[in-house]
C-alpha cells in the first residue's frame, strides 16, 4: 500500500456504473498519471496482486489494464520483476488525451451520444428475418474453411472481385435459379449490391449523362447515379412495368430496372415490356442494370427468369445481394458483367477497396456448395409466404382502407391508400404509433398514387397482429383526416 | 432400380476425380434431365436411399443434391411421399445452363482457370505474419458479440461509418498510441485504408486538381487520386522526408504523405519538415492525407507521434488499417476526419456500400476493449524486430551488395543497390530464383536510386535464411551484370 500511496494510485477512482470497463478505467487513469509526470519513466508499478487488492478488483482486471498499457507503449514488462514505466512514454507527454468523460463534454453537438444497433420496427420494408438464419450452420462452414490453412487471412490482391470458388458457386446459383447467362469469371463479388451500383455509376457514367429509372424507384440506386454526376430521368411505372419515355430513353446511357418485383410497387415486368427495353438498349447502345433484389421470394407463381436471360446482345448488367437471402450485416453482393466490362470493373474494385472480406467469402462459397443456402431459402419462403397471407387476413378482418394490388411474392407489399390521402401524413402518424411504414411518395420524384410500403418478412404473426391493430386507429376511415 | 432406369438415372455418370463435389454433380445432372424434358413435372424421384444405392454414394450426398434442387425450384419435397419435379421447373426449359465443362470450353481466354488463394513468397513487402494472430481469441470475441442478440445481423443504415463502440475504441487507441487528436465521432470505419483513399479522392478532388505525393510512393494512393481524375505531382524524398516542390505545392489541393515510415524508403519525417508541410497546408488551404500504414512497428526508437497530432488547423486527415496489425483479409481500416468532412464522408460511404460488415466490426471493438489487440501488437513487434535483425545479419554475413540506410522500424526494409544497377532486372532475376522482391523503381514516377524492397514480417528465420541464400548467386558482385 505504501507504493500505491507514493504513486498516487490510492486515489484512482473507479466507477462501476459507467459504460467503460474497469480495466479501461484503470489503464486510462494510470496513463494520465504517467502523462502528467506523476509517475516517472523507469518507475516500477505495483504488482498486479497489490493493485488488485488496493482497488478491490479482480487480479485479471489489473493484468488486462497493464497489458493495455504495455501494448500502448507506456509500460514495459520486466521478466520476473513486474512492470515499469517506459522511457518512450515521455513522447506522449502533453499530447491531448481526452478521457471519454472529457470528450463528451467537449462535443455538445447533436447525435454525438454513442448508440447501439437496434432491431427493425414493424413494418420496416426489405428486412429479412435474421432469426430464421442458422448462425450455427454458418459458423460450421466458417470453421471448416479456416481449417484449410492461413491463405484466407493473407493479402489476396489477385482476387479483387472475389474468390474464384465463390464466383463459381454464385454463377451456378444464378444460372440455375434465375436463368442468368454467365460464366463464373463474369461474376464479381461486391460489398452488397450498393457497392455494385456505386462502382457501375463510376465505371459507366460521365457527369451530365442520363439515367432512366423507374419512378417510384429504389433510392440507393438513384443516389449512386446522382453521386456520379448523372441526370436521373424518372420513368413512370404501369401494370406491365417501366414505361420508357420515348425521347428521353433515346438519350439515356443507362436504364435501371427491377423487373422481377418492381421496387416499391411490386409489379413483375411483362414479357412485352422486357423485350421493349432490351430492344431500346440494343438500338441506343445504352446499358441496362437489372436489380434482382428479392426475386428469390415468390410464393404462388412460377419463378420468372431474369431479364438478363432474354438478352441476346449482352447489354444487361445483373446485380443481386445476399443481404436479403442471408443477413444484411454480411455485406456481400454480386454483379454479372457483360464481357467488355469484366476487367474494367475488377480494376475499379481494386482501387476502391482491394477486395471484399475473404473469410466471409470462403464461408459463403462453402455454404452455397453444401446446399445449406437452398435449404435456408426454402425455409424463408415458407415463413414469408405465411406472414404475407396472415397480414392480408388481418388487414381485411379489420377492414382497413388499404388495397394490395400485387401479392404472392417478395418481402414487401405496397398498400394503396384512397385517393386524396396524403401518404406522408399517414406515415408520420403511424410512426407516432410506433410503426415504421414509409409512404410510397418517399421513393418517387414525380407524382405517385398515395400508398404505404409494408415489409413483412422480418415480423412473426404476433408482431403482425399487434402492428395491424396499432394501425387501425390511424387508418380508420372515419377519423382519417389525412389529406393535409 | 426400375424407377432409376425409367428416369434415365442409371446413366448418371459421376466423376470422383474432378473438382465438383458428388452432390453438385448429381444435382447438376438431374437438373439437365429435367430441363431436357427427360423427367416430367409432377414425376416422383427415386427415394434418397434408392438413388444412393444405385449410384453407390452415401445417402447424405443424395439428400444434399435433392436439397439443392428443391432450393433451386426444380423439385418439391412432399410430406411422407418423397420428392417430385415441380411444375415451376418448366420455366427454365431451354435456358442456357452450361455445365462447368461446357463453360470452360466456351471460354478459351487466358486466366479463366479458377485458382486458390496462396501464401506470400519471401520477401513480399507489407505482409504481416498471420500465423502470429490467434484466431482462437478472435473467435471467442466473435462468439461473445454474437450472443448479444440478433441486432448485429440486421440492416444498420444508421451506422454508415461504423458501429459507435468500434469508433470509440479506435479513437482511444489512436489518441493513446499515436497521439491523434480526435473525438470518437470523427473516426470513420472503412473497408481497409484503400477505401478511405478512394472515398477521400472522390470527396475532395475534382478532375484536373493536383495532388502532391512522395516519389517513390504508395501506388494504391496514386491510383486512387488518378482514378478521381486528379493530376499527381511527384515530390522527391530526402533524408528528412518529402520535399515539396515550391510552385507545385502552392497549387496542390491535397498532399499525401507517410511521415512515420515513408513508403517505400522508410524515412521518418523530421520535425522541421512536418512543420513545413503543415504550414503549407494552412497557407494554401490544401488537405494533408497522413497514411500511418505501419507505425505500430517500431523496434529501437521511441514512438513518434503522428503528424496529425501537431496540426493546429485541422488540415490533416489521418488514415490507417487493421490489415497489417491484425490480418489483411479482415478489410477494416479507419480515417480520422476534420470536423467539416465528417458528415460528407459518412454520406459518401453510405452511397458507396452502406456500411462495412458488422460482425467483424463488433468483434474488433471487443478485441480492442479487452486489450487482446495490444498483446498481439507486442508479440508481433518482438518477432518482427528479431526477423529484421536476423535478415540484416544474414545479408551482412554473405557480404551481399545491399545497404540498408534505415532500420529499426516497420515491416519492410529498403535495400539500396550499387549505383548503375538496374533494379528491375535484378528483381526479375530474383523472381526466377523464387523470390518476390519488388524494385524501388516500381514505386516511382521519376528517377530513383536503384534498390529493392524487402518485407520481413511474414517470414520466420528459416525462411529468411533460405531466402537470403537464394539471393546470393543473383546479387554476387562478380556475376552481377544488372545494369541492362
Amino acid at each position: 500500500m505504501a507504493l500505491l500511496r507514493r504513486l498516487g494510485l490510492n486515489k484512482l477512482e473507479l466507477n462501476r456504473e459507467t459504460a467503460g470497463s474497469l480495466q479501461t478505467q484503470i489503464s486510462g487513469q494510470l496513463k494520465r498519471l504517467i502523462q502528467a509526470g506523476a509517475i516517472f519513466p523507469g518507475e516500477r508499478l505495483p504488482s498486479t496482486r497489490e493493485l488488485a487488492n488496493g482497488l478491490q478488483v479482480s487480479r485479471n482486471t489489473v493484468v488486462a489494464a497493464y497489458d493495455m498499457l504495455v501494448g500502448q507503449g507506456y509500460v514495459e514488462a520486466q521478466l520476473r520483476s513486474g512492470f515499469q514505466v517506459c522511457n518512450a512514454a515521455q513522447a506522449f507527454r502533453g499530447l491531448p488525451t481526452a478521457s471519454p468523460a472529457e470528450a463528451s463534454k467537449a462535443t455538445p453537438e447533436r447525435n454525438l451520444v454513442p448508440s447501439q444497433p437496434g432491431v427493425p420496427v414493424p413494418f420496416r420494408p426489405t428486412q429479412p428475418d435474421v432469426n430464421l438464419f442458422s448462425l450455427q450452420i454458418w459458423n460450421r462452414h466458417r470453421t471448416r474453411v479456416l481449417k484449410r490453412g492461413s491463405c484466407l487471412l493473407h493479402y489476396q490482391s489477385r482476387f479483387p472481385v472475389g474468390l474464384d470458388e465463390l464466383r463459381q458457386n454464385v454463377a451456378a446459383y444464378l444460372r440455375d435459379s434465375r436463368g442468368v447467362r454467365c460464366e463464373w469469371h463474369e461474376v464479381a463479388i461486391t460489398n452488397g449490391s450498393q457497392q455494385a451500383l456505386f462502382l457501375l455509376a463510376h465505371l459507366l457514367l460521365r457527369p451530365g449523362q442520363r439515367v432512366c429509372m423507374e419512378d417510384p424507384g429504389y433510392p440507393g440506386a438513384r443516389n449512386a447515379w446522382r453521386q456520379a454526376g448523372a441526370t436521373v430521368i424518372p420513368a413512370p411505372v404501369d401494370d406491365e412495368g417501366i414505361c420508357l419515355p420515348k425521347e428521353a430513353s433515346q438519350q439515356a446511357s443507362l436504364i435501371y430496372v427491377t423487373p422481377s418485383h418492381q421496387f416499391p410497387l411490386g409489379i413483375c415486368m411483362s414479357l412485352a415490356r422486357r423485350l421493349t427495353i432490351l430492344r431500346t438498349a440494343r438500338d441506343t447502345g445504352s446499358w441496362i442494370v437489372e436489380d434482382d433484389y428479392d426475386a428469390e421470394f415468390r410464393y404462388t407463381s412460377a419463378p420468372q427468369p431474369s431479364l438478363q436471360s432474354l438478352d441476346e446482345n449482352r447489354r444487361v448488367i445483373y446485380i443481386g445481394s445476399f443481404s436479403k437471402t442471408l443477413f444484411p450485416a454480411l455485406r456481400l453482393g454480386y454483379v454479372v458483367l457483360p464481357p467488355p466490362l469484366v476487367e474494367l470493373f475488377a480494376a475499379l474494385k481494386s482501387i476502391a477497396d482491394d477486395y471484399s472480406p475473404l473469410i466471409d467469402q470462403a464461408t459463403l462459397a462453402s455454404f452455397l456448395e453444401s446446399g445449406a443456402f437452398y435449404a435456408h431459402l426454402r425455409r424463408c419462403r415458407k415463413h414469408y409466404a405465411e406472414r404475407q397471407s396472415y397480414f392480408l387476413e388481418q388487414v381485411s378482418r379489420l377492414g382497413l382502407p388499404l388495397s394490395f394490388p400485387i401479392t404472392g411474392r417478395g418481402m414487401n407489399l405496397a398498400g394503396m391508400l384512397p385517393e386524396g390521402v396524403n401518404d406522408r401524413t399517414c406515415s408520420d402518424r403511424l410512426r407516432h404509433a410506433g410503426l415504421d411504414v414509409p409512404p410510397l411518395s418517399r421513393y418517387a420524384v414525380g407524382p405517385t398514387p398515395p400508398g404505404l410500403l409494408f415489409g413483412l418478412a422480418a415480423f412473426d404473426k404476433k408482431a403482425i397482429q399487434r402492428g395491424v391493430a396499432r394501425m387501425a386507429p390511424v387508418l380508420e376511415r372515419k377519423g382519417m383526416d389525412l389529406s393535409a
